[in-house]
Formats: C-alpha cells, structure tokens, sequence
C-alpha cells in the first residue's frame, strides 16, 4: 500500500441508473483512485434517472455533482467523458450506441442486452467508436474477484494442462419465495430473460474467459416455478428482496426461474450450468470448478477470498484441494489492500473494474470484457433459449 | 449398542465374484450380527470364481467355507439360501433369474443390468419368485449411508416442502491420466457403460429414492476423453486403480468418461446430474443437494458422516445450512456403532444393507432397492444413451 | 440500501498517523455517510505525520485537505472536532489526553495504551471530557463485523444459555519468516508488546464483550521465537510484511512472538487463548468460540462473513453448528450494503465504527468500546505479562 | 487389496472387558486378517467379565469362544496368548503387570494407568518381560489412523522445518447436559481423572508423538462444571451417553469435566491443550496443529480421513492448506482397504494397531506405543493434576 500521488487529469463519469448497480459503481468510481495509482482521476459529474426527487436524492448519497432527468441530455454534455449504464437491459443498446457515437467511452452493466440482435449491433459501434477513441467495456466484473483472476492466470500458465470439464452454478434463493414481489427482473420487456441473463450470463462469462475456450453448442432446459407475483409497483426495488402480503394483485412473470444446460467448447472441454434463484440456502453462490488434465480449480464466491486449486504433479499422497486464500500482496489486485488474510467484499470488483478501464482508456487500449466478449455470452444466452424451447434440442452457438 | 444373543439360525450365503465388491460384501456378511441383532445369523458358506486358485485365496481371506468354479453349481447347492452377485453387469441378468427360479434369494450389485431389457426379465423374474417366498434385492448400497438415510426421513416428514430442484454429481478422478489400464468397467460388452452405469446410475437411485419422485424425461451428453488405454489383462484388477507404462498395447475404451443430464421428474422438480472419472482431485465425491419450498439438503461423500440441513423455517437472521454429524444415537443406524463423533466409513453401508436384508427375509418382507426400483433406474440410463446419441434431444423416460 | 439525504452538518476529522490504520481509517469517514444515514457527515479536515513529504502524499491519496507535522497543531486547530489517532501505542495516551482536554472527540486505536498506568489515566480523562460533552472510543473494530454483532445479539438473548468455555484464537504467519524485516510492531519501547497487545487485546475485548464477562484471573505463557530481526530503516512499513536479505544489520526483538493465556471470568467461564504471529498458513485467523449451556458460537476471521451456530435446542438428530451468512437485510449493518451471498470485507466494521461514533457524538451518547472497555483489555494484558514472568502463576486482574 | 492366504498359526486373545472398548477392540481382532496379510491369525479365545449373563452374552456378540469371570483365570489359561486390557484404568497396573509376569503379550488400553507410580510399575514390568519374549503395548490408536500417520511421515521427512507450536484440543460434549447420569468415568477411584485422562491423554501422545519431542513443563486449569450426576447404577453403561430423569439420586463427579494446560516441549516448541467434555456441537473433535517453520499441518477426527498441509515451499501467491483426502494406495493403511475417496471410519484404527501389534510379536520387536510411551504421557498428565492444585504454577515433567 504505497502513498503515491496519483494524476489530476479527471475522468468526468455520467451515470444513468441509481438502483443497485449505481450504488456499487458509484463507491468504485469513489474509492479506485484512493488505493490505486490511476493516470486519471475519475469525477461523479453526473447521475440520471427519470424522477428528479429520487435521482436528487440518489446523487447526493453517491457524492455527484448534478443530475439530469433524460439520459440523453448526459451524453449531450460536453464535460462527461464517460457513460456508464446502470440500466435494465432493454435500455443499453439504445444508450450505449448513442453514447458510443457521441465519442464517449461507455461502461455497460450485463448481460450486454437483451437480444443477440442488440448484442451485434452494440459491438459494431463499440468496434466503429473504437477507432475514433472511445473505449466500451461490458461489466462482467467477477472477472475481477482477485480468486478468479488467479484462476485465470493459473489456467494460463499451464498449471490446469488441457482443460476437460467445467461445472458452473450461480445459486441464489431470493425468489424462492412465492410471495417475493415483482420486479423489472421478471419481466421479459426489461431483463430480456430471468435467472438466464442476470446470473447465468455471469458464468457464461466466466466460463469462457476462464478456461480461453468458447462455447460451440448448447442443450438447455427452461423453468419457471412461480408464475405470477406480487406487484409492488413498477419497476419497484433495488434487487426486489423485500416480501408483501399475499392479498395484493399478482403479475405474470414472464421470464425463467432457472436456467440449466450443458455445453461443449471448441478446446475440447464439456461443461454443466445451472443458474437458479430457487436454490433455497445459497445467497450468492456463484461456483465454477475446472478440472484439467493436471491441475483443477475450484472457486464459490460465498467464500469469495477464496480459491481452490488442486496440482496434479507431485506425489498423489500429498494431493488435495488447497485452499489459497487470495489476500496475499502478490495476488492481482490484493497488494493496494489490506494485509494478507484481511479479506475483501463483493464491491472490491467493481474498484478493480475502473481501475482497469481507466488504465485502458488512458493508454488508449481495448478494455476487457469488450463488447464483442459480451455479445460472445449473448449468443450463448441466445443459444440457450433457443435449445429450451424446441426439445432441449442441440443448438450450436452461432457466430 | 447393547449386549444381546441374536438367533442361531443361519442365512448362508453363496456369493459369485471376488474383486472389490466381493471383499465389501463379505465384510458386511460377517460383520453385521455383531453390531445389529438379526434374526438370521449370515454363515459365508460358498465363493465362486472362474479360477480355482484364485477363488480360494479369496475364500480364505474372506472367510468362506468353501468355493466353486461354475456360479450354476453354486446355484444347485442346496446348503445354499441366498445368492450375492459381485459380478460385471453382463452376467447379472443370467445369474440372478437363474437363482430365483432355483428358490434363493439373491443379492444384485447395480447396475440391476446392462439393458432395459434385461432388468425387465430380471424385474418380472423378481415379482414371481417373490410369490414363492423368495426375496431380491439390487444394491444402491448409498441409500443407507446414515447420512443420506436421515435425508430420506427429512424429506418424507415434510421439512424441505416441495422439492423443486437436485442437483446431483458423482465425481471421481481415477482415469484423468490418459495411461491408467484397461478394465472390464471400460468395456461395453462388459459393463453396459461407463460412468453413466457404474456411478451416474448410483446418483439416479439416490434422487429418485430421496424425492421420492420419479424422472419422467431426460436430455443428455455423454462423453470419451480418452479412447484408448494400455491393456493390462483380461478383466483385470480390482478397480483397476493401478497404472501402466506407455510401451504396453492400448485397448478401445468403448464406454463414457463422462455422463452429463438433465431431468425433470413426475413431482415437479428438475435436475443437473453428472457422472465423471475425469473430475480431477475427487476421488468419490458423490454430491446430492435437494432445494425444497421450505428446506434444502446437501450431502457429499468425501464427509460421509456429515448431512448439510437448510431449515427455511425461523428467522432468516438465524438460517444456515447446518452440519449435522451423522453420529448420534437416534440417527437411522448408528446407534449400533460408536459414540457421537466416532464416525463410519464406506463399507457400513453394506453392513446395513445386509441387515435390512437378512430382516426383510426373516419378515417375508419385500427388501428395498428392489429389483422393480433397479428397473427404475436402467430406464433412466437407457434415455441418457439414447438422447445422448440423438443430439440431446428431450427423450422421456419409458415405463 | 434507501437513497435519503443524510445531513450536512460536518463532523472535522483530524487523523495522525498515516500507515496501514490510516489508509482503513480514512477510507471509514469517506465511506459511511455514503451507505448510512448520518446526522453528521464527517470531513477529512486535516491529517497529521511527521514527514510533511510523506503525510502530503498520504493526504493527497486519502483525501485530507491539509496537514500538519505536530499532532499538537492538529488539537489547537479550531475546524477540528475530532481526533483519530492510528499512532503506535507509546504515543495513544499523550495525544488522546491532550485532545480530550481540549475538548475534541477522540478515536483512539487499539491497544488503548502501552501499560495499565497510561489507560488509568485515559479512561480518567475519558470520563472527565465526558463531562462536557466530549466523546472517547477505543478501536476495538471487530465488534462490528456482522457476524461478531450477530454472535453478540444471539448470546444476549440467552440462546447460549450460560456460557462455560471460551476458546479465543488469534493466528498469524507474518514474522513466521526469520528474516522479516524488523519494525516498531517488534520493539516494546513502541509497540508495548508483541501479538499480545496487537492481536491478543483483540480476543481479550471480543471474549468479554461477546459473553458480558469480565476476566477475573490469568495464567500465561509468552514465548519470542526469533530474537532479531534484519533492520530496514526506522519505523519501517506499513504493517511491514515484506522481506530482506540476510546481510543487512539486525536489530534485537524486545516483544513477544506468542502470547498463550488460560482464563476464568467473572460469570464462571474458563477460557483459553493464544495470540500469534507464527501460526504458518494462518493469515488473519481471529478465532472465538462459546460453549455455553444451550447453545454454541464460533467464528474465524478468514471467513468474516459467516457465524457458525449450534442450537442445543430441538432434537439432537437435527443439530449441527448452522453456517450463517451474515448477509441478510436483518443482520447487523448488513442491510446497508448489498443483497444477500454478497459479502464484505475488513475495512467494513471500521466503516460500521464510524457510524455508530458519529450517531453518538450526534446523540451525546457514550459510544462502545469506551475508554474504560479499553483499560479493561489493559489490565488482562498486564496480569498475562506479570504471570508470563512469574513462572505462569495465577494472576489476579486487577480492578 | 490382494488376496493372500495369512498364516494359519494362531494368536490366542484373552480379552478382559467388554463396554465400549471391548466391541471395538473385539472388531479389530476379527477383521484384521481379513484386510491385510498377517504371520499369525488373531482367535478371540475367551472374554472376561465378572457378569456371567453379560459376559457370556458379550462374547457370544463379539464372537469369542469361551468366557471367565475371573480375569486371574483368564491369565492362568494355557491357551492364551495375549491379553487385552479392556476394562477402567484402576485395573490397568494389576492385570498388566500380571499378564507380563506370566508370559503373555499384553494390549492395555490408555491412559496407561491412573497415576504415575502405576505406570512406573507397568512401563519397569513391560521391560523386564521384554526380555523374556513378551511384548506390552498401549493402546494410543489414534497414532494409527491414517491421516495422523501420514503426518508423522511428513514431519519426520522434514516437510515441517522445526515445529514451532503446537495447538492440541479434543472437544467433546456429551456431559454438557447437567442431568447426563454418573458412570465410572466421573469417579476419581475408577478413572483416575475426567477429561484430563480420557482424551487429554490422547492429545498429549498425539503431540509428543508426531512432533517427536517430549513435553517438559507445564502450566494447568481444571474445572468441574457440574459436581454432581443422576445415579444410574454402578458402573453404568457403554460410555454412558445416555440420560435420565431429575429425580433419581445423585452422585458426586469426583473428576474434571475440562482441562486447560500450555506446555513447553524439549525442542523448543510451546503447546496449547484444551480437553473438554462440555463443549457443545463438538462430539469427537481430537484437534491438532503443528506450526512448523517451513509447513503446518492440522487434523481434526470429525472429519477423520482428511489432514491438512500447509507447505510453506514455492510461491506464496500458490500457497494454501490442502485438504489431502488420505485414501490413496500409498497412504499409510489404505491401501488394504477401499479405493480412493471411499473412507474409512473410527474403528480402523483399532484395526492398524491389531495389524502392527501382531507383526511386532511375530517379528520379536517392541510394539509402539510402549509402556513407556504410555508412563511419558502420565508423567505429563500428573504434571497437569499438580500444576492446577497449585495455583497453575509452572510444572516440570518429572523423569
């Protein structure tokens, strides 16, 4: 933890969305420049949301210094240098293009969008803004948990040999309820798909970055166990994990309770998902295990300091799953921290994830996930719908 | 454990094939009167093997009056009451409807059979001998773990609800290296399959016993990471866990490495299941997790002894999986064994099948997994074969 | 997480010190205001050191708008209304004193002070400022890690019945290298002891904290297993975890390396404890666990986000030790973050300290720990050193 | 596991004994030449008790062939060759030094004796009968389950550097309820001591053992939680685990329900021993860690068949405690028994001690744990009793 004087050039940051995902985006873009020696330095110039009292209200708690009604009148500002979109999804193409276009650089929140159609588009104006000089990055930002960063440069170093399976969960349990509320995550027109998109997107992700294979293939199988819910309000909620009475008119949910399918990768390796909010008892557990030819690597973010690595060399006697736990100053990300064992939480990847973006765009480089990395999982996510509504049928992944 | 005479009245048992099953199954024949009282004393009256030397080796190791080299003369003997098949699948069918017809009862390893159509026979051969007195019984052994026998009674009194989801694994790693030898387990002719019969088959019985519901449809991946491996002889090994140099000659591996599925079942539920050899660093991992309306369920077989309960009743601020150290007085079994915390190993469950068993005889009872329940499941492996040859399609699960 | 406008009226922080504490500290006052209601918002007003290089560039990256090189300038400035010291403990009882006297509220870090003499006099003038509205707080910051909270509010409302054991561990591995370089964590005219009253004083206050028990008495045992250490420069590090090599000068270790203790309690509890710095593989392992007579509680730092509880009550083959995420929306500070599974990370309880200091300094309340729960922790260290060099006779705590 | 016919010559078991001890030692001598290849094949010959129903129901359950209830007589009986010392330590001395005197090999169960001047006399008897043949043998078997063996292999191979410290508990809580009834392991006359004897005893051998070093000096607590106990008869019960009602008489416990000591070893390490019979949600917790200069190991029975690593060689960025899973072929023991992942449970302990007995006797070599090993632990356990009755002064261990 070194003190160091970092740049005074800012980052001038226009957000559009204030629920869940601006609050976490909003400490990152506070907190980055505190612990990490940045070339810019990011500014909440910016907050927008369509009710003035509430997004008032929200950019005040986060620390902006203005707020605008219409996200379109953010990227009009010429004293924004960078769009970041807390949206729904049915939201991102149209923002993330226009912005893209305006010459901004844009953070977009996952999955991408909400169709591959967007998807395609919005890496096409990623890839034309990029030659002008705006970055675009897709927030997958598990990618950034310093365990699965680890796992990432161990499977690169050849410690894992010829990766042969991949098992990926993403259980949660907030639905499990049957009098859980409605919200914009359950209905198709917003979130695009349910449990699918929001968290079966993640280890998709982290699947395929993880392991440097892509997905060829996929056969899937849809469910959605509560079909209707109470409505309390439109849109309501920051997350929606709160409970009402049963008494209350219920809507249709309109999208997936749990997504489950197996795939193939074009390495070679197979590999089962599950994605589920019905998994009563596991609050965020986002698992991946790989299991090579030498090595395997397991990871749970409910134990997210965490990461699991069995080395197949050395004797057999003294094999086993090692607990290493990803605090040490030589860990990516874990040396501007605490001392080793301190551990940290789930917004220390999104301070990772503008640290990196902002690395990227003042050395004027693609940032990762790109556009085209998240419209990578959107094919698959397309893929998977597709295979869950015609038999479980073999669908491959289309590119 | 109390101090009492168990009756002298003999079960004498016959027993066909050697190898790791037959030293379980001895150990369970000669060990269960000694902890549990029976109403028949199990007497290891004849082992019979191809090879005469052989077999009496094994006979005098095991504890066996005596041997035969011909499984039809163990049949015919009349100082004979119950069959134990330890053989490869291909003879399961033949030898056990053999034994029913002759009167005795039998004992069948699982897979019940290397086809459907086989355990049919086997099945309706079951239900007329039962007719005349004589009892059959497959052995999905994991059903009396203690651990997974305290699962089944959670679920049967209500305490996870509606079950909507299982997720189900069996994951070991010994032929992850690409020279571990040939054994009849690797050959079709021999064993029907691969991880799909030999331990998917062992997931399919626990989650369908342990829901109580029946699979109604499945899609399906199999897999064969390694096509061929050194030959080590005929049959050979126990396990065949050894390993070969790279100069031997290399047979066809004609069966799965790997066995990935998707089910739904007749109450509701749905289900993950996969079967693999190739999960490096678990080496008998076999993992079920029930998620219910208002409990969950988690068991793993690398900590037998543990059962993982999520009580979704009381307040949430108070809710967690708790390890339940299968180990108390009152737990299903272990009350015959050791004080609290002095837990059991793998082959305790035999000793408790032979119990079940030999009571269920001395009863006139129906013994459980029947070969009725043992049919159950090679339908299941018949649809995985089956969708997993016609590209994943949804296959339903014949009845 | 509700988006509501917290006041505007300030609270003026100065801090002086600027190392590991300084950075967790600083990143506590930016932070709070940002996920709770505060009736004050604090301000990073002015940060103090010795080296105006050095506490410039802290400044800078902590956010502070000034600094000064005498902490006395700090106190005598008039836009200052609170003190936080993160100074070694040979200086905690010059500045504290002297900031109270001049009617500053201080936070003052842990240990309280280097002897019991300076934490008389502490409290004494704790209790004094009091008296006129000036608040003390002592940094014992793990009391307000949720699963600590949580374990405190379980044992409070009696599910533990009367407790009977405490096991207290505190296990690290940073100095278990012989050629850990030396710092003032190392030298008694600085540090005052070695892991005894740096990680020891910390399971001290978490034991008599969690049970509402005093320490009555101690038997000790204290142990330095190297002796020197290689010099690399005074004062060096910021917690000082790095390396060097062997041909530098070595300075003599004048602490402590292990602190063991045996203990009783006032309400009848025995307890045993050991602090270490030697404990390899074990990062930051802050183990406690009670025994009580209905019920049991054990938590580990290296797994912040979980409380492990056994209920004794209902029937015994339904108990386990439940692992509690303590993530819920219920759970103490939790519902200010993120949504369940989403764990947080050490620096949260000092955000959690600041906001339960600020709402007292706001309410003219006393805040927790208190200068005399500080002098508490003092007088145990005191007995354990005193029975450490007496040949581990029974020490009285003194009153 | 291969199948080899063991000899044919006998060794004639008379056991003396026949509760909880005597069924599982029993167990042992059944089973052991089943699993591995033996010079003599164990015959349970005759069992003793002074209950003729009990001993003769006993021994029809464990399968021996005769009975006395008089153990002198068993002593007198040509044809015994070993006797097993199952009974409560106060006839530990008199049967010992008899069975030695009159020419048989002796397995005495632990703790050795119930003071150390009995131990004295066993560990001078056991010497002299060496001389002439007979070998004596004390019954520390938690040295023989595999995953403690496998750490004694690791840290005599130097995988630890020098052991630094040493955290040793064993946690049980079947006492914790107040009204759990008197048996004779709560009678300073039949047991010597409470927790201190039973399971600290074991601690204590496991860490001399496995560290090589031998414990000095020490500094103690003892504590009795509840003072008195329902009666539930003399000498009642198989570990009497049971419980009764409130209104039957009480006896006095007239032994320590936990024991508290820290000890110094003669190689420089510290110890921390806690055993309890109170520490609830713990049922056979035998703990222990050793934190070496260069790796640490930890072990805890509950989850018997894992030990964990922690090899402090190669990157630190790599490093982490590794669950080993200790059933590979190549582990101590394992390899007779099933493959890998399939473990095994509390009496395979016993099992190994039969095997290692057995081909000590044949071979003509001194069996360990000796009598000697066995008085060095007394000699510690009477160092703990004096140290505690005296203001937990510190203690040398008397040689």
């Amino acid at each position: 933890m070194s003190i160091q004087t970092t740049s005074t050039r800012p980052l001038r940051v226009g957000m559009i969305g204030y629920a869940f995902m601006g609050a976490v985006h909003s400490h990152a873009w506070r907190s980055a420049h505190r612990f990490f020696d940045l070339p810019l330095v990011p500014e909440l110039t910016v907050l927008s949301g369509r009710h003035r009292d509430a997004v008032e209200a929200a950019a005040d708690r986060f620390g902006f210094a203005s707020v605008e009604t219409d996200w379109r009148a953010v990227i009009e500002r010429d004293d924004v240098d960078l769009i970041d979109i807390c949206t729904p999804g049915d939201l991102h193409a149209e923002i993330a293009i226009a912005a893209l276009e305006a010459g901004k650089h844009v953070l977009c929140e996952k999955p991408l969008a909400n169709s591959v159609e967007e998807a395609e588009r919005m890496a096409a104006a990623a890839e034309a803004a990029a030659a002008r000089g705006a970055r675009a990055m897709c927030g997958y930002t598990y990618r950034r948990t310093p365990a699965l960063t680890l796992a990432r440069e161990l499977v690169r170093s050849g410690r894992l040999g010829v990766i042969r399976q991949v098992r990926a969960q993403y259980l949660q349990d907030w639905l499990a309820d049957e009098n859980a509320p409605m919200t914009w995550r359950l209905q198709a027109e917003h979130a695009g798909s349910g449990a699918l998109g929001d968290i079966g997107a993640h280890i998709i992700d982290t699947a395929q970055w993880l392991t440097g294979q892509s997905i060829t293939g996929v056969t899937a199988l849809l469910e959605t166990f509560v079909t209707s819910r109470p409505l309390a309000g439109e849109r309501a909620g920051l997350g929606g994990h709160g409970e009402v009475g049963e008494d209350v008119p219920r809507g249709q949910v309109t999208v997936d309770d749990a997504a489950m399918f197996m795939v193939r990768f074009d390495g070679g390796a197979t590999g089962v998902f599950e994605a589920t909010r019905f998994a009563l008892g596991r609050k965020n557990a986002l698992r991946i295990e790989l299991s090579g030819t030498t090595g395997a690597l397991a990871f749970d973010f409910e134990d997210n300091n965490v990461l699991e690595f069995f080395d197949g060399a050395g004797p057999a006697t003294e094999q086993g799953f090692r607990r290493i736990l990803v605090t040490e100053p030589d860990h990516p990300y874990a040396g501007a921290w605490w001392p080793p064992g301190h551990g940290l939480g789930y917004e220390h990847g999104f301070t990772h994830q503008v640290v990196d973006l902002v690395r990227a765009i003042a050395a004027g480089q693609q940032p990762t996930p790109s556009f085209a990395d998240g419209l990578a999982v959107q094919r698959v996510l397309g893929a998977v719908a597709t295979s869950a509504g015609d038999g479980s049928r073999w669908v491959p992944v289309g590119g």
